[in-house]
């Protein structure tokens, strides 16, 4: 079995790709990030689900919020609610949190050596969806290429690989990835502003966005709303 | 003005970039990490160091130390001591930190799209030394063209830049340069194994190297040794 290292954040896209890479013979470490979000539910969510799909770890990693403090995702400012998906879909995102899956993925990179393990899985995914400069695969080539410059990769003959399996599917192929693979959907949490218990807010761009995949994919929302 | 963020550990290089930046009219935010090194006098020694050459503020950013605990510098396994420089200089640095750049360039950049600035400048080179690949010119560009990918940036007009001004100096040419801006290396703690005081150990790597730059230089060594 070979280590793979897999950013989880407890949301619909990152438990289909932890389902897909247990389903596909890895070993999987997840890791999350407490980093002053305002959805802290994500955290206890993504343990529980790292657990219930068979990660072999979870850890959750505290980074310090000074430098993210600019987004509304992390207190700065109020979420803009119930927007329509052109308003969504203009520039960069709402709820963009400043260099979060470059940080992420660096992160990761480091565990990933201390291991040892090279290869590295996130959630991404840019067709529904390109507000998130940080999702989108001239970012994962370049950060991939940055990560075997500037590490002990460079040293070796064994790179790292960024997996992000989702990239090129819209939100409802994921869904019918996961749910193909044994995803039950009504466990992961993709709000912004989740209460304690992980019922979704219904109104943010994330819920929007979630809500609609469902509808496309045909299948019935198990989202648990507020 | 504009505004730059130096990632600044209160050694000889970074010092030198931070007079080097005042010198050329920045406004310098100056970015410290405290990761569970072992040389932890360094944080104290960067926010005076911050101080005394002008940045506009320091900031002591704290960082799970779980990524990073392979390293002899975050407590695996003992310092090799008093080695010579072609021990020193084989293949991947003993004092090599997994993804250390990668990760505190990623945070510079989150940082920097907070402030905002666009520069972010580090103190690496590779004249003397390139064991460590992340102090590596080819490391720097990929890192930079992943961030310009990855963050706000890719969505305006207005690309970082990441200023390495050291890069192709010799730890020499370094101090020359230095001693020119008026840096008094006295202040600066470089060793690996630094006491509460920030007195130097002479025998760790840094310490090797370090007191080889003021012998090449013909500067007398200000280092304060244990």
């Amino acid at each position: 079995m070979e280590n793979a290292v897999l950013l989880m954040s407890g949301g619909l896209d990152s438990t289909t790709v932890l389902a897909w890479a247990v389903d596909k013979g890895y070993r999987v470490y997840a890791l999350s990030f407490d980093y002053g979000q305002r959805h802290r539910a994500e955290l206890e969510r993504a343990m529980i689900l790292a657990k219930r799909y068979a990660a072999r770890a979870h850890h959750s990693i505290r980074l310090d919020p000074l430098p993210f403090c600019r987004s509304p995702l992390t207190g700065a400012g109020e979420l803009a609610l119930d927007r329509s998906r052109s308003e969504i879909g203009h520039g960069l995102a709402e709820s963009y949190v400043p260099a979060r899956n470059l940080i992420f993925l660096s992160m990761a990179a480091a565990f990933a050596e201390k291991l040892p393990a090279r290869a590295i899985m996130i959630g991404v995914n840019s067709v529904d969806y390109s507000g998130y400069p940080d999702c989108r695969p001239e970012f994962i080539e370049a950060f991939t290429r940055a990560a075997n410059l500037g590490t002990s990769a460079a040293f070796d003959d064994n790179a790292f690989v960024v997996h992000a399996p989702l990239m090129r599917l819209s939100k409802a192929e994921i869904i019918r990835l996961g749910i193909s693979l044994g995803v039950d959907y009504g466990e992961t949490v993709s709000c912004y502003q989740a209460d304690s218990e992980g019922r979704a807010c219904g109104h943010c761009d994330a819920c929007i966005l979630r809500r609609d995949g469902f509808a496309e994919a045909g299948v019935a929302d198990p989202t648990r709303y507020i």
